[in-house]
This record gives C-alpha cells, sequence and structure tokens, in this order.
C-alpha cells in the first residue's frame, strides 16, 4: 500500500540482498527503514515489534531464516543442522501465540533438513520470497471476499458510510500488503463504497491509534479514533455497522486468538447483534487444537507496556520529540498479556483466502478440507 | 482516607471559609491544593475534571453555589434569584450526566428560592457542610455492606486474596472519603481480609492508573494495574473473583450510567459467571426513568483526551516534567463519550447505603420506597 503515495511492503530484500523494514515502533511519527543484518537482528525485529502482525511476523521469520544461514559459514563451531535448528529456535522463542511464525519456520526448516548450505541457501531466498508472496495473494483475496460483506450493508445504507470497527493492527502493516481485516476496507474504499472506520486506540502498545490510523490516513480513508472502551457504548447506539478483526491463531473450530480486548468487541457484538468477522490467511489456522481458552498459549509480555505510553509533543524550540510518559504511580505494577480468546460461539464468520465460513469445525474442514487429516 | 500517612478529605472549607480541593489533574505526579475562589473556579474545577466523581461533584456543587451567593453583593447586575439561577445553571452545565450534581443544586435551590440572600447565606453553607458529610456517611455504609460480599468469597478462598476488577476511579477521591466501590475493599482490607485490586486503566482520562491506583498505593493496598483490554482474558482465566464499580447515574429499575467501558467488563462477568456489583449512594438514582440506553444523556467530550495523552518522564537533568504526548496522526481525530449504561440484566446487585438489592425496580423500591412516588 502507499506512504505518501508511494508504495511500500512491509519488507524486502533490497538490491544487495539485505533484508529490510519498516522500524513500526517509530510510526506515526517517524519512517524509519531498517537494515536487519544478521538473524538476531531479526529476532529483535519481532520480539521489539519493529516488525509484528501475525502475517509479517510469518514472513520475516521466513526471510530471518535465510539470513541465518547466510551467516553460516562465519562460524565453526556448530554443524550445518545444529547452526539452524539453533537459529530457528531462537525464532521461535520470539513471540508464541502468531500460528504464523511457526508456520514459516516449518516450512524453511524442511530445506535444511533435507539439503546441504550450498544447496538449501537458494532454496530458502527463493521460498522466503514465495511465503511473502503468497501472503500478498492471500491478504488480498480475503480483501475480494470481505469487500462482498461490506457492499451488502452498504445496500442498506443509501448512501450512508459502512461503520466498521476494528481492534489492533490487522491491515498492511501487519502483512506484507493488503492487511486481513483492513483489506476488504481498501477493497471496498477503492471501489468507491463509502466506508468509515472506528479505529480501537489499542492498549497497551496503540498499534490502532498509531498503525492503523497511520494506514487509513495515508490510504485517505474516512476514520475516527476510540478509546478501547468506547465501542459496547456505539454499538448499543446504532452506530457500527460491522466488526472485522484479524486473528492471531485460530482453532480447528473457529476460536480465535487475537489482540487483547478482541473478546470484549466480541461479546458486546454478539449482545447488540452486530455482526462480527475475523479476516486471516490460512497460515494463522492451527488445526491441531480445538479448544483455544485452554489450549493457546498467550504472550506476557512486560508490564513496562502498560506503565509507559509513548507519544511526540514539540519541545520549545518547536521540534518534535517522541518521548516516553509513566502513566501511573512509581509504587504501582501492570501485568500485561497480549492476546485473548474469542470463543466461536460469539463470531459471525471467517475470512480467508478460500472464501467466508463460519466458525465452526464443519464449515472451516469443508473449505479446508486437507486439515480433516490433523489429529488434536 | 490518607496521603502519606495524614489524613485528607477531598474538598473542605478552610479556617477562612474559602473551598479547597486536591487538584486531581495533576495526580498522581504532583499533590497540589486550589482554593476555589469564585462560582466560576467552580465550574472550572468540575468540567477540567480538577474534582471529578459522581459524588464529588455533587458535594463541590452543593459548595458551588454558597462560594456564588457569597459573592452576590459583589455584584448589581441582577436580582438575588436571577443571580443565583444562572448560577445554578452553569454548575448545573458543567458535566451532564452524573444525576449527583442535580441531586445536590435541587438542595440547594429550595434555600435560595425561600429565602433572602442574608438569610440563606448561612443555611447555603450549613448544607453544603451537610450534603459533604452524608456523603461520607453513605459511603462508609456502603463499605460496611459490601465488605460482607468480600468476606463471603475471601471464605471458599483459603486464605488466598480476593481478585476485585474495578474500573475507573469510584474511591474516595471520586466522593469526599471513603469512595463508593472502593469503600468495600478498604473495609475488607482495614479487616484484614486479604485482597488484590485489578485497577483498569480507564483511558482515555486514565482514572484508573492515576487516581485508583494512587489511592490504593497510599493506602498500602495490593494492586496491579491493567489495559482496559485485559480484563475479560482474566475473567475467563479465573483471575477475578469479584467485579465492583461506581456508578454516575442509576435508573429505577438498575440500568446503570458509568464510566465508558463499564458495559464491557459486565459482559465479560456475564458471561464468564462473575459477580459484578455496583456501589453508589442513593443520591446517584434517578428514579425518574427506567431506560438507560434511551434516557441517559452520555457525556460527549473533546476527542483531544483520546488524541493525547498525559504522563511524566525525567528531563536531562534528572527533573520529573509532566508531559501530554500525542498518540496518533494529526490527520486522524477522536471521538470521546465519557460514559456508558450497562443493562440491569447485567449486574449481580447493587451496593447502597441503606444495604444490597438486586438491579431491578421491586427490589429498589423495597430498598427506597419513597421513590414509589416518583412518576416516569
Amino acid at each position: 500500500m502507499n506512504i505518501n503515495n508511494k508504495h511500500y511492503t512491509t519488507i524486502w530484500l533490497n538490491e544487495n540482498d539485505e533484508l529490510q523494514i519498516i522500524d513500526q515502533t517509530a510510526l506515526p511519527f517517524s519512517f524509519n527503514i531498517v537494515t536487519l543484518s544478521t538473524y538476531k537482528d531479526v529476532c529483535h525485529a519481532i520480539s521489539s515489534m519493529q516488525v509484528r502482525g501475525a502475517g509479517l511476523i510469518g514472513v520475516t521469520a521466513a526471510y530471518g531464516v535465510y539470513v541465518a544461514a547466510k551467516d553460516f559459514a562465519k562460524q565453526v563451531k556448530y554443524s550445518w543442522q545444529e547452526y539452524m535448528k539453533n537459529a530457528c529456535n531462537d525464532i521461535l522463542q520470539t513471540r508464541p501465540t502468531a500460528k504464523n511464525l511457526s508456520y514459516a519456520l516449518e516450512k524453511q526448516t524442511i530445506i535444511w533438513q533435507e539439503y546441504c548450505f550450498e544447496k538449501a541457501l537458494p532454496m530458502l531466498r527463493e521460498q522466503a520470497l514465495a511465503i511473502a508472496q503468497e501472503d500478498i495473494n492471500f491478504c488480498y483475496k480475503i480483501g475480494e471476499h470481505g469487500k462482498k460483506i461490506i457492499a451488502e450493508i452498504a445496500k442498506k445504507k443509501n448512501g450512508k458510510p459502512v461503520n466498521i470497527l476494528t481492534h489492533c493492527n490487522a491491515g498492511w502493516l501487519a502483512f506484507t500488503d493488503y492487511g486481513s481485516a483492513l483489506s476488504p476496507v481498501y477493497a471496498a474504499f477503492d471501489e468507491n463504497i463509502p466506508v468509515h472506520v472506528f479505529v480501537d486506540e489499542t492498549r497497551p502498545r496503540n498499534q490502532g491509534a498509531s498503525l492503523t490510523a497511520f494506514e487509513l490516513s495515508e490510504h485517505h480513508v474516512p476514520h475516527t479514533l476510540i478509546a478501547d472502551n468506547v465501542g459496547g457504548h456505539l454499538m448499543q447506539h446504532n452506530m457500527i455497522d460491522l466488526v472485522i478483526v484479524g486473528a492471531d491463531r485460530v482453532t480447528r473450530n473457529g476460536d480465535v486468538a487475537n489482540k487483547i480486548g478482541t473478546y470484549l468487541k466480541a461479546l458486546a457484538a454478539f449482545d447488540n447483534n452486530i455482526p462480527f468477522y475475523v479476516a486471516f490467511p490460512s497460515s494463522t489456522f492451527d488445526f491441531s487444537i480445538s479448544n483455544g481458552i485452554k489450549e493457546i498459549i498467550i504472550e506476557e509480555r512486560s508490564g513496562h507496556e502498560t506503565e509507559y505510553i509513548t507519544g511526540c509533543f514539540q519541545d520549545n524550540e518547536g521540534k518534535q520529540q517522541i518521548q516516553e510518559v509513566r502513566i501511573c504511580p512509581q509504587t504501582t505494577k501492570a501485568i500485561n498479556y497480549a492476546f485473548d480468546v474469542t470463543p466461536q460461539k460469539f463470531i459471525t464468520g471467517l475470512i480467508t483466502e478460500r472464501g467466508i465460513c463460519s466458525a465452526n469445525e464443519e464449515a472451516i474442514l469443508k473449505l479446508f478440507p486437507e486439515a480433516i487429516k490433523f489429529k488434536e
């Protein structure tokens, strides 16, 4: 998608075959491109959330395996297999919840387990590029499928915009391009279907206020920022027509792990009969599990992310300063779970690259019959 | 309650009969006492939220009428009745949702409508002091009643703390002393019943992170700060035993207007079979209405409160600076509803100065039979 009318993806190999990313921790206040020279840089980029979002974490991991492989010759301590096993393990440890991370690592692992360094290296590069391209294609298709839901609602609104609530950032910044939850919004907007997005701030890391608002601003999509507390009130007063969120891990029966707070919005949508959709590429499925609340590991991050918040202000000389400020007493500590699980009963439907289905095992397996073979 | 082991109320007349408050916009970073010399100062203190919270707004309004009356002689434009009508109207306009504001103004209005300036002045002072004292007494009783709920749960926890979630600040800072939602917590804590409070940050104005955390810290009550998004996840994982919130307006059938986001926590408590109580003095009742969602006016405040956040940081010289920072792109605007309505069906019970009752008209009227006379 575009930033200041120039097209970007969130990650790419530059002309010197260096891995580059947009540093998302600096958005929306400054636009910095960062080079990830070693796989340790890749790990840091994922764990510090310079790159984040289910899809982008997976694609970055895929590229990270290639970056690691390139450095194999620089060390003498480990064999190829040992070295790659350690590297993949380090990358896997960066974030525990997003399924896309292990999906990408498993695909790359097949290559380095099968082939020697010299043969594997170009194949790992090739497959990282393919995973990124697949991510782009799948997100594009999610947009095409999801657009129909928005178009259908638009018919009943007599030219008034379709009001869509989204939580966190599941836009193109969370993937390689297009996004999951926002892909249908962009597709509808680009076809002149009137849309307006309510953007949940998404404390503690404010991916809504910083990234979703930034994306939508740059693409000129009408939107309004709200505190995470506001969505229920808007739904009670018919100010939301549709909720679309992304996902970090989806069970075979349709339970959805997504950014903390998603569950609360699903409850409110359910209570007010508002359609609640979850959009994601199939790499987000974890067909091996059925009970999201019991089985999905929820990442616990530092309480610092809740005790402090980062924003910008103009200093006395009129210069923009990015500043982290503390919002609670020094004696107060926070806990910080990054995701929650929305049980399938609260979900109207799942939007995937293959189409839209209900959030239950039968409907999911009809769309993804290859998953029947997975045992719990 | 205590700040740094010294007892304070949130508002008082000092030895020179000047109205003084704790400036709550500066907490928890600095502790400033502000003198409200004119009733315009009082209006500003309420609308800018130097004082806030249902009970304290009411008490401040009552004192505000007395402050206005004292200045009557300084103007020649209006008659006593006209002057007081204007002053009360200005005070009423400061915040639209809290019932306690109109409750206090109505009580004072009876005096200035009945008596001339000379006779009314000491009576207005007397009644403001009485309203403040009633607020203290009622909050104390709420604590005594609510403590029993906590004690009952504690019996089943084998010495482990009772985990209580609260939203916004309904502690002593929201009243004259003790508080509503936190009064049972203080009462239990002071009787050595083990308690632990999960404190919702309460965006956009962060009354949880700044005021509730500050109160609990000063009283040494164990507590943990969480983002507003986290409560649902904690409830799904049996980490919350009880929710207690305050209220700004309660209908005759038990619908509750309280800080925006309360409704989302009530939905999650309901979905997880966790008791959800609302604590308030009876001055919060609006017996004239029955449908909270349709009939309670919800204050819309400036989007600035969502687009910016205030916190503190240490500057290069190690000095603490309080700084407001912007958290979204300049092109992004926010809307900011201050309250939402929780329908009575999601509420386990109401804790008032007269005792605990279910959130329905029959139970409420049994406890407050004088309200039968109110017509819708």
